[in-house]
């Protein structure tokens, strides 16, 4: 299963899975994606499917209690969740993040990731994040540093074993509009200190999302899809992904060209006391172009219901 | 523009339109779905856009009033909608359906079909639904004939110069079951009474959708897309249309290939009493997949937020 996967070998296979031979399914493809990996990845590698999984970023279910939203994330047909301070506020006391903890499992539902976290330089409070981070078991946190508190939280990151992933937050951050500032701000550090790219806020600061995707893939442990309808420079006009101007198809190329075998996050800001619909069809947008573009035949991101 | 369009044509003219040349946009590929329409048509002709449009089956909304229901058509990014008898009855009185197609009009929301009507051998009825056709302003009405009116039917095609599309209804209906039973029902009469193909019950009566729509396009005038999880010859159990296990890649390709240039409607069956979600993954799903399969570069079936 070390043998490269071209493309020809890799569509033969297809052809063969779907005449249902098993052996060709989830394990090449997570071979592939593995080979995808390293830097030696090339474009002309197809895996079966992509090494990435989609989840639900909680932010996108802000409007609902936490129990509601643990309904609605296997509702809209996905298993794990990037849990935001709107359901579980990680300036909490540990016992109360406990009892989430325990409300995740029983749901069924993975935590995977957390944030994004604003983090002022601050030893206690950066402390404080990176606890919280590790009682939820996730290995990485996305966060919004202040530029002096970069040292302390490469620091905790060595410290607890957890990625910690800038997110940019477009034309009205000041610190790290796009990714580009991310990435210049991270190199100094630990390669576990790197990048939630958030694509749309990334498009509006002038970004090519897929660019950037290529770019800094060594340290990219984060994505947050979204579309948006906003010209570049201007205020967030976020839509139903799909609907807006954002090159989705480049990005899930980039993803899979890159390897990226982290977590894609669907958040979803429109519509913020009503989201199902329009997170839904974001998420049925993107499994869609997936299976159109080749990329999921295997269907690691088949949702079910 | 009477040329035919070739694949690398139409991949030339892909990448020209991304660098906007609209003259090569919508009309080519109006153009191109003409030219495929024809019995001539080959699969390697690659249309810029597909000729069908997408629109919701009003019986998907069946849960909500009228005017709800235009509010969620226009909410799910679609112009179009099939009426069904929840929101209006075909039985009612000409002056109740006026005042519905003044409120389809207002709304902005075009109704392209009716039905599935239930059509007894009785003059009356079958006219009066007629008239109901002719005044939504629809060219096709979808029904569900007893055999015995098959005549009478075909007589109010000729005389309203209306289509009438029989509808499959899967294992429990002892009429048309299958597209292949109203395909030999259709036979004697006039072309204009043909088929909407329901791909969900087509594939619980073991027919294949994909191969029906090649099969029996020469008559196929609407049809309905869904999803199911049922094994073929169970009872339905619909869900959100990329879940179950139809194949909707197939059935696109065949759309468009055949150069169907009617409407492909979402009837979304599961969730009566709150069908938004679902229903939203669903259009996302065929969208993403269009576009995935470089059949919607041309951006023919974009939502509008």
């Amino acid at each position: 299963m070390t043998t490269p996967i071209t493309r020809r070998t890799a569509l033969k296979n297809l052809a063969l899975g779907a005449a249902g031979l098993p052996l060709l399914g989830a394990p090449l493809a997570r071979a592939a994606g593995a080979a995808a990996n390293g830097l030696e990845a090339s474009a002309s590698r197809l895996p079966l499917a992509p090494a990435f999984k989609l989840g639900v970023a909680s932010y996108s279910l802000r409007g609902m209690p936490l129990d509601n939203a643990l309904v609605a994330v296997r509702r809209v047909g996905l298993n794990y969740l990037s849990v935001n301070r709107a359901h579980l506020p990680w300036e909490n006391s540990p016992p109360g993040w406990a009892a989430s903890v325990a409300k995740f499992k029983a749901a069924g539902v993975g935590v995977r990731c957390c944030g994004v976290m604003t983090l002022k330089n601050d030893e206690q409070a950066v402390r404080t994040a990176f606890e919280y981070a590790r009682t939820l078991g996730v290995s990485v946190l996305a966060c919004s540093p202040e530029r002096a508190a970069l040292p302390l939280v490469a620091r905790c990151v060595e410290e607890f074993n957890i990625r910690a992933a800038i997110h940019n937050h477009g034309p009205e951050d000041k610190v790290f509009p796009s990714p580009h500032e991310a990435w210049a701000a991270v190199q100094p550090y630990d390669e576990r200190f790197g990048l939630c790219i958030d694509v749309g806020h990334a498009y509006r600061a002038g970004a090519d999302p897929a660019d950037c995707i290529r770019r800094y893939r060594a340290r990219l442990h984060d994505l947050h899809l979204k579309d948006s309808v906003a010209n570049v420079g201007a205020e967030d006009t976020p839509v139903e992904v799909g609907r807006g101007r954002i090159d989705q198809r480049a990005i899930l190329q980039a993803l899979n060209d890159t390897g990226y075998a982290q977590m894609v996050w669907f958040e979803y800001e429109k519509d913020g006391s009503d989201p199902l619909p329009g997170l839904s069809e974001s998420i049925g947008y993107i499994r869609g172009l997936l299976v159109g573009m080749g990329l999921d035949a295997a269907g690691q991101n088949r949702l079910v219901s």
